[in-house]
């Protein structure tokens, strides 16, 4: 059924095409200028060296295929009034989509200086890739983006979050072929898997097959196209071709299609909306369009071909400066764009520029989708209190703490069903998050069977077996102005890592333009953790990502342990209120110790770190014999049952414990904005007394993070030195050298002053290891029981 | 064309199902007794409580699958004599690899006490996932592993890179369907793309799909099967398919269908060998298997489905001790395999199940190729000192350094065509090592053009846009024998830090284990480093993987910044030599200033670490005025132009320059292996001169690694501190805080002793920033030529 609209968007008159081929025209020629020139940005006299940039830089290749969709797409908005973004995946040919965000005026409403006049348009060119200017990439300074495309792999996984509970946006989402290639782009593929045609909106992927890498071909680009349809048809997709270089029949075609597409995703969720669905997984549209690499580049340069090979991916024309025949070609290669027709005498583009773009909010340049921050809604939250755990006495009892987050998360989703979502690799039950299913299923647009518990096409818990899909996601969910948070098993958060970096450095950039709202934090739970993945194993034993977050600058970066229940939901409730933080949240699944009522666990978590004074004996009023400091939930109980053991057998040893939830105010404050004061840090940690530190992690993080504090050489950090495998709880902190007999002889070997029986403990401590080095020994052939080593 | 073996294969006789039957019988009943079983092993008596385990762990679920292939395999190899390795992707099916390899006679070989006896096989049962015994995933201790499948994603990477230039071995890869939801496996099934027929071997990948992951369903068991097939010719397989959970119909039909796949790889190898092959990539076979998730398991438990169903996952029975119920279902499961049938009067398997077994290497868990350094032969090196730069004078002249690495590795290649592979994301010439193409091609197995270079189905390079790629294969190259370097833009390889970390932990293990010999290490050379990636921007700075190669043990880490040409060669000469080590190599491409002739450099290197007294002015005698160091090609320049500085306008200020290659001489050498001496040490950097230390990477590293050592907190680390665009090369220093004027500031703020001018020349680098400062606020509006701003 071809509705009106849809055929409105599929047919060219002769004006359209006039419109579509002056704003293609007008973008490529910016795209060339913002590469080449220093001067003279409108040609009105002969190019002359003095007009070249000294260092040529930037990416033409994929530039031309990149507005070329834009403009289609820009036309489709303006027929019909849909919302639409638009993520390149091959962000690298940024030049093309800041043209594009300049002829739609966006940028000179963001950047004044960069006006749209001759002036205007030298700015724009200078700025490109020039110190003090802006980045190759398409990057956090682009209006409009809300993807670099600068490391390869996520354009796909960024549309599919930006869309889910925002069912009147479509994001167009170019896929290069050398991404394509990526594991991340590859996996990402399955998102309509997961997509739900009634409540989220639509993707609509055009894979972009020019052919090239920077110095080869790409396997898409050279596979039969049958395979190519064979595989996306296989991944769900209806696939629609556009292939050529002729003009103007490729705008012909485009435009058809692009109708054809957007009139299917159209009636998919009208259907679906309508309640005309049998409820099977839509077979969403994409597109494959096939364009020559440097599309309407020089075709030859020095007489070996350019255009539609690897040789145009970045400069084509190098040596322009010095070479005056490469001068002659930059020349007629700008000319051949007519730039005297494409912008008026002040150097604004003509009329039948500016009637191509959509107007206001729009402009997929100025869409509020793209600047999630303004459109972002505080989550109605829970008072988070309410999900307590009763603690009567410290350390008398055990909970699952994650299991009480998961029902403050239960609330949140019912609370807010419009934007908030968990995302995890199939483990939401495993890290006793599962209350959230009393609230929502798990989405799944596949078959389901009777045997599958809380899973539905209506669902919004989003569980697949990809750290790379769930990390992905959210941040498209939240760069669009919406909640969430990752849980993951803490080793395997590695896999995401460097989604991780390169959103932090997204959010970094983003702080310093004032035009970016802030967007909702990034939440990542990391749980089933490396002290009690004991079950699974040495590959599942890794806290690697405190070590990645750490390396991110203080005005994004966040790292909170908290060590029991209570500590998490506060925690909970202050990152799921932050904006534009990586917030790093670290704590086990498994039944744990509790230690502070809901009022103690709320101050203790706004402080950061604190005095445990229940556990120790140091009454304050001097400098104790020795700091037990700890931060991670196993470590703490370790550290408590040492000074338990020093309070009960060396009464008059003067133990202080200090546990730090939030790592961040470890360093100094010139070093992070939560590092505690001086004064503060003596008063927990004393100047002189060594510190006997165990730590979650591994330890060189808290070498690095004290560093600088008074004399930061007695610290003495345990913590876990990749030493593990299958086995049980206790023997992963022996074997780390982090149980709390290793704390005792620590804090005997280190502390100034010894009461008398200190040999005694030290000498009893050993025959403790050794009693467990023996059981681990025998055990194969001695099975007991498997022993209590709790407290 | 049917060939006689084929028929053999793909045919079985009653007999022939009797043994499979048998074996796989076996193999099952193994399992699950090391899943339950601490006593009573032959169920020689009824099954009471005490017999069962206190802590039941491991997984049923994928454990019968993954038995099922391998006895078709093992009848495969006995009757064809092929070569043949297994890689289990659900590698927490561990138990069943386990008792593979027990059953073959492997494991007791190894592991005597776990004989092929009663007594032995209670060992079997007890030591799984036990304190002091075997993980449950299959692991570095499981004979006939290449791969733990502990983190999913890797099992076709592993599986490609074994049989590159490995032309008689067929790798076996079995794919779980939850796997095959991340990115990483995804983006593997490429892997033909690149493999060549004549000189390489074969992979199998066999999908196993059961449905379910942990606690829900997967998206290829759920999507339409004309689906799945169509995605998997689309990656160019041809698809065959087997499903079902009758039996014997279900041996019948998998044998044949085993025959069919390796008839046809036969074929394509012999066509492709014997001269009679049009060049086309081939279409090879893959396999689909679709049985039950926890075939033969208890159908129902408590009411509810468990086989075929994501219950089966783990331990499909709970609480079998306190459930007499449960401990009669677990009864009668265990007899459904008729366990007196299956082992003798000793415990020893019956003649009928060793019958199935091929014998001596060619069992799957006894092959060399899974032990490679059983099979490796060193690397017919060049003499590195062959490709050296002349250097009259230190810092008087610039090369590009990995261009001569390009030279040497060209020159290994031409010397060992048999066993080196150089594995980069496209960007061999990009990073200056393209004289690889002087003596191979990049591998190509798609369609080639007329334009492309340096391309031919022959070629040996690997170039795929996967960081997981080619990190992956290399791994699979180097754990069967093979040598090779993995070079990557620096940012770019936290893409697969991950796989980094996982590989350390195998390697780690595995130096554990007497009978795993050493392999070659994985070399990692990070090049287009943060500093030179001005021209790319923000995305594409950051020094990541350093951090995360310092988390792993000291027996597997190695971290080395050659300063320039010669250092980058007599180091890549190590390492080529090397085994069993992650080796991260950290040097940039671009033209740099050369130190060192190649005598000195190959000492440095040798020494890892000493005084650069011609960059100083510190004649040794007494204790300078301030220690600068460095580590990295950039902020050698820069320390070594800081001292110039020094040195012209403060000759009395006695400056000592320290260059670091190895990074881990830096910690205490109980820390590391490599660790320098504390003499050494004091005598490099004093015990009391405060240290301005110019680092590569994030500073906090050096804080961690300088940790313990004679009054540590006198070290001022500079480094990348996440500050970057897209700008000039030496910009990028002004803004970490890292030029050669901060430096010389930092000298002068931290000297203990100044001579008169100090201040003044502290003036003047304030100055100089505030020069630079101004050119970049104004190069928009006056852009001059770009600076030369070296030395």
């Amino acid at each position: 059924m071809t509705t009106v609209a849809e055929r409105q968007v599929g047919q060219l008159s002769d004006e359209d095409v006039a419109r579509l081929d002056a704003w293609w025209r007008a973008d490529n020629y910016l795209t060339i200028g913002q590469i080449y020139l220093q001067a003279n940005p409108l040609l009105r006299r002969p190019l002359e060296p003095g007009d070249i940039k000294p260092r040529l830089l930037g990416h033409w290749g994929t530039s031309p295929g990149l507005s070329f969709i834009y403009a289609h797409v820009s036309r489709l908005i303006r027929l019909t009034g849909q919302q639409a973004i638009y993520l390149a995946g091959p962000g690298h040919g940024g030049p093309a989509l800041v043209a594009a965000g300049y002829l739609e005026g966006t940028y000179s409403e963001i950047y004044p200086a960069v006006s749209l006049d001759e002036p205007g348009m030298l700015r724009l060119f200078r700025q490109f890739s020039s110190p003090g200017g802006i980045p190759s990439h398409v990057s956090v300074t682009t209006p409009g983006s809300i993807h670099e495309g600068g490391e390869l792999g996520y354009v796909l996984v960024h549309a599919f979050g930006s869309v889910m509970d925002n069912p009147d946006l479509i994001s167009v989402a170019v896929v290069g072929d050398g991404e394509a290639e990526t594991g991340p782009l590859e996996g990402s593929w399955k998102g309509i898997s997961f997509l739900n045609p009634v409540h989220d909106g639509a993707v609509l992927p055009i894979l972009h097959l020019n052919g090239a890498k920077i110095a080869g071909p790409t396997v898409l680009g050279r596979k039969d196209p049958a395979e190519v349809r064979s595989l996306l048809e296989g991944h769900g997709y209806e696939v629609l071709e556009v292939s050529g270089d002729d003009l103007p029949g490729m705008h012909h075609r485009f435009a058809a299609t692009l109708a054809d597409a957007w009139g299917r995703i159209r009636e998919i969720q009208r259907s679906a909306r309508e309640g005309d669905w049998d409820g099977a997984r839509p077979r969403w549209p994409m597109i494959i369009l096939r364009s020559p690499k440097g599309w309407t580049g020089p075709a030859e340069v020095d007489g070996v071909k350019v255009t539609g090979t690897w040789r145009s991916h970045q400069v084509p024309l190098s040596g322009v400066k010095e070479n005056p025949e490469h001068l002659a070609i930059l020349e007629r290669w700008m000319r051949s764009y007519r730039p005297e027709e494409l912008f008026d005498e002040q150097g604004a583009p003509v009329a039948l520029i500016r009637e191509l773009a959509p107007e206001g909010d729009l402009r997929m340049s100025a869409s509020p989708h793209a600047n999630g921050g303004r459109v972002t809604r505080d989550l109605d939250l829970p008072d988070f209190r309410g999900y307590a755990v009763d603690v009567a006495a410290p350390g008398t009892q055990r909970a699952e703490s994650t299991r009480r987050l998961g029902e403050l998360l239960r609330d949140v989703y019912r609370d807010n069903p419009d934007r908030f979502r968990l995302f995890c690799p199939d483990e939401t039950n495993s890290n006793r998050l599962g209350a959230v299913f009393e609230a929502s299923d798990r989405a799944f647009a596949e078959r389901v069977s009777a045997e599958d518990v809380a899973i539905s096409r209506d669902g919004r818990v989003m569980e697949v077996l990809s750290e790379h899909n769930c990390h992905g996601w959210l941040e498209g969910y939240n760069l669009t102005g919406r909640h969430g948070m990752f849980a993951t098993y803490e080793a395997f958060a590695m896999v995401s890592a460097s989604q991780t970096v390169q959103h932090g450095k997204w959010l970094q950039e983003a702080k310093r333009l004032a035009w970016r709202a802030k967007v909702p934090s990034l939440n990542v739970l990391l749980t089933s953790t490396a002290w009690r993945n004991d079950h699974n194993g040495f590959s599942h034993q890794g806290p690697g990502l405190i070590q990645v977050v750490l390396t991110q600058r203080g005005d994004v970066a966040r790292v909170y342990l908290p060590p029991d229940a209570n500590c998490l939901l506060s925690v909970a409730d202050h990152c799921l209120r932050s904006r534009s933080y990586i917030n790093l949240i670290v704590i086990d699944k498994q039944p744990q110790l509790q230690y502070l009522d809901m009022d103690a666990a709320v101050e203790h978590c706004a402080r950061g770190a604190g005095v445990w004074s229940w556990a120790g004996t140091d009454d304050g009023s001097t400098d104790p014999d020795i700091v037990l400091a700890c931060a991670g939930d196993i470590v703490t109980m370790e550290t408590v049952a040492a000074a338990q053991i020093l309070r009960e057998r060396l009464p008059k040893f003067r133990v202080r414990v200090v546990n730090v939830v939030d790592l961040m105010t470890l360093p100094r404050r010139k070093d992070h904005p939560h590092g505690m004061s001086e004064t503060l840090f003596t008063e927990l940690f004393t100047d002189t007394v060594d510190v006997v530190f165990a730590f979650h992690g591994y330890p060189g993080a808290i070498h690095q993070l004290v560093h600088g504090r008074p004399d930061a050489d007695r610290f003495r950090v345990r913590g876990f030195v990749e030493e593990g495998t299958t086995t049980t709880p206790f023997d992963m902190t022996v074997r780390n050298g982090v149980s709390r007999y290793h704390l005792v002889m620590d804090a005997i070997n280190n502390a100034k002053r010894l009461p008398p029986g200190a040999a005694e403990l030290k000498a009893w401590c050993e025959r403790k290891l050794a009693e467990h080095q023996a059981y681990v020994v025998e055990h194969l052939e001695d099975m007991p029981e498997v022993r209590d080593w709790s407290l």
